[in-house]
């Protein structure tokens, strides 16, 4: 593993990975900030799950998490998005492909060598952290961006226990139910819809999956709502499932990050509360 | 003008707006944050020149200074740092020409045709948004980054008494005594080095130029400090002016936005002191 770069930001370091991937037989390159801290002291981790075309780069230049992860000494933790590289398949598309990984295991070629971003997020980049930052493996909670909305539900509705709490913006909640999630599990999975259940927030509520603590920020006046989100099925789903859900609609925010830095230190605070309970 | 985005951030509106410079001779798109307000109203103005490569966008998606508008009730403008497009000169290295427009009036071919950025900044810009926003012209302050730190200080300084405040994150204190000044200048104005001297801040202060308020922040982990930037040579020419300066080193902290966005905040609450005075 190398350090591409180490940037101070609020009072702690700003830093970025790079290391050879088992799970997708490539380079990966992650970011991860850790607030000054004291010696000997094991910090509670939030990963974030970014959306799609972005990078470990675009929540660490503009998500703006770094003020309140410093404040509550948590260490931040964004992978990337996919695999990359010439030698990855890709598509011209912006939604699926390099850029694009949807947190599963793809199961269909050409995606199947390299695309097992589930197993990356899931397991090996976990474990490799925990190796090398001081980090409290204990104290984890997630969240993420839209496509990565979608991973942080799925992965911690997959995972009941390792997260103190589930969070997500503008998360794609049922890919079952939207062109985003049909063109992607179907080019990664195949046509067996069952087979997509296990990567469908919703399905796996309806399955019996639980999350202690779950809060979705929605901007309404975001353009993918309607068509690809649609939070009222995750609404419902944990109605049906007797969950409760913090579901926080916000009146004229958009998809963009605009509307993640304005409510990422109140999330973050939020998952504090737990982190540290 | 015509408006080409408006998105919601912090409670208020963070616009871009393009329109044809007469200035430049070419469309200039600019970056405008208004904060919500009483209906009415007329809202201090503070403004961002940004360095170089930067376009009205750099500031607005990494620098993070909604939040701090917000909390105090001013507007934030960004300019472009150059006129662009196919029919303007460029230069191929990123520190000449297109995005590297150094606030000057250009009178060397071919760069005097579009190159006049001062003029744009100082007169047309602010005529401009006067008539179209809902802005108090008698409370402005400025500030900005790297070439733009440059250009605030030079447009403060030539034009006293119309900025109550007056910032620089990383500045290029002397274009006359650094690599990045001397090409640009060179370029821009020719080889008479006495016509650089009011666009260089120390050299305007040593004919008797004055600021009231003067802070500037300056990251001591800063790969530009030592031959482009020159902190220390601002200090010496307002120690000399007897004039007061309130430079501010921040050990560990290097030349980027994640500098910035950590100071902006503070930087902003203290321009606001004096717009609100």
């Amino acid at each position: 593993m190398q350090q591409v770069s180490t940037t101070r930001s609020f009072g702690g370091e700003q830093q970025v990975w790079r290391h050879d991937s088992a799970a997708t037989g490539t380079p990966m390159t992650f970011a991860i900030y850790i607030p000054d801290h004291e010696a000997g002291a094991k910090l509670p981790v939030l990963w974030w799950l970014s959306g799609l075309t972005c990078t470990h780069e675009n929540a660490m230049t503009k998500g703006h998490y770094q003020q309140a992860c410093a404040e509550h000494g948590i260490a931040f933790i964004c992978p990337d998005t996919s695999p990359r590289g010439e030698d990855v398949p890709d598509d011209e598309t912006y939604d699926f492909g390099q850029g694009a990984g949807f947190y599963v295991n793809a199961t269909q070629d050409p995606w199947a060598k390299h695309f097992h971003m589930r197993r990356y997020v899931e397991e090996e980049l976990p474990a490799l952290v925990a190796e090398h930052f001081p980090l409290d493996m204990e104290r984890q909670a997630i969240t993420g961006h839209s496509m990565g909305g979608h991973g942080a539900l799925t992965v911690s509705l997959r995972n009941q226990g390792r997260f103190r709490s589930t969070g997500a913006f503008s998360p794609i909640v049922s890919p079952l139910n939207c062109p985003w999630g049909e063109k992607a599990l179907g080019g990664y999975l195949g046509d067996d819809r069952s087979a997509w259940r296990e990567y469908d927030a919703c399905a796996l509520i309806e399955e019996g999956a639980r999350l202690d603590h779950l809060r979705v920020e929605q901007g309404m006046a975001d353009d993918f709502l309607v068509e690809q989100l649609k939070t009222h099925l995750l609404a419902e789903a944990c109605e049906k499932a007797g969950m409760e859900a913090d579901i926080r609609l916000h009146d004229g925010y958009d998809h963009s990050f605009f509307f993640i830095s304005t409510f990422i230190a109140d999330h973050i605070a939020w998952h504090a509360e737990h982190l540290k309970a």
